[in-house]
């Protein structure tokens, strides 16, 4: 692409950097932005400075957050008991969307995965285990992907927790909500008769 | 989507805010930017605002500029009395990038479409018409889009300049019906510039 302004092919390459934004997708982006009022462009590119200059990691949960401990951490009405471990942020707000769960979380930073050089001491592992010490929590959901990478972190996690009075559980694998029995691949559905349920537990959680 | 940081919201509802980029794209460019090196984030926020405040459009062709007059415009090495008629910057861009074309420019801003609400007083016309009288031109090229807005706008402009000595010519028809410029390849654009055709002969096969 040949520019006639600078101004212009610096915006675009700026844009085209990040991920999935091609050169004319970037270019559609800056043509759109001139057409916008200048103080509309100045709230964008100050709310993301701003946004790298601030945000902080949760001292306690390593969550994103604006202050020094998160706002799920601090939060007293919230079960400080119960525990959810993610393997990053994003599971945090699609859990948070969900509004089902009223624990607090532990962000471990990703998943226990040799083949990508990323081993438990990359991961916030020991923290996790501090806080098992120091908080009194009596249960550990862990919310990973259902895949080897996310079963091994759980068997690793779980030996490293086996001398403390907790409960550790993991989130329900099975056949998604509307999904067809038929399409399901025979992994998923051999877990999903194994660790099947009470029906009287199904409806009352169907219920809520 | 429920977010345990403002700062993180904010960011997010920025970037949902550009065409194309829904609230889960818009987490991922945002996830992806905290990564990111603080100067790196300095850099993009500080191009797309600079971008904003400092860009001009020529005040002889309309295309963006970060000058008065801008660097095509002002090359004495172009043709100056060869003008080839676009409906935007992006048209500009993607046959500046053939490089096959050695003339100026002449920018609409868009095209005459009554359905729209765009009649020939929104478009950049009575400037085009100006430039006839002022700077010599003995041949316009129409690289408008190849449809009935397109050509309507061609028949117009055509019309306003029947007293003028000027060849009219337009863009051969390399390119669909119904295509639009911006995604042509390279190769089949510049094509259609060199082989570009008198407006009668073109009239007389798109009515057939």
């Amino acid at each position: 692409m040949i520019f006639s302004s600078s101004l212009l092919e610096n915006a675009v390459a700026q844009f085209a950097k990040l991920p999935g934004i091609g050169k004319k997708t970037a270019l559609r982006l800056v043509l759109h932005l001139i057409k916008q009022d200048s103080s509309d462009v100045t709230q964008f590119s100050e709310a993301i400075s701003r946004m790298r200059e601030e945000i902080k990691f949760c001292s306690r949960c390593h969550n994103i957050s604006d202050t020094q401990l998160c706002n799920i951490c601090s939060n007293r009405s919230r079960k400080q008991e119960l525990l959810c471990v993610v393997e990053n942020i994003r599971d945090v707000i699609a859990i948070e969307s969900t509004q089902q769960f009223n624990g607090v979380y532990h962000v471990l930073g990703g998943i226990i995965s040799p083949l990508d050089g990323v081993g438990p001491e990359q991961l916030n592992i020991d923290s996790l285990v501090a806080r098992m010490d120091n908080e009194g929590i009596t249960e550990i959901i862990f919310a990973l992907n259902a895949n080897i990478q996310g079963d091994t972190t759980i068997y690793y996690i779980s030996k490293r927790l086996k001398d403390f009075p907790v409960k550790i559980t993991t989130i329900a694998r099975g056949i998604a909500f509307g999904g067809e029995l038929e399409y399901a691949d025979e992994m998923t559905l051999a877990r999903s008769i194994s660790n099947r349920i009470p029906v009287e537990n199904y409806i009352v959680s169907g219920n809520k």
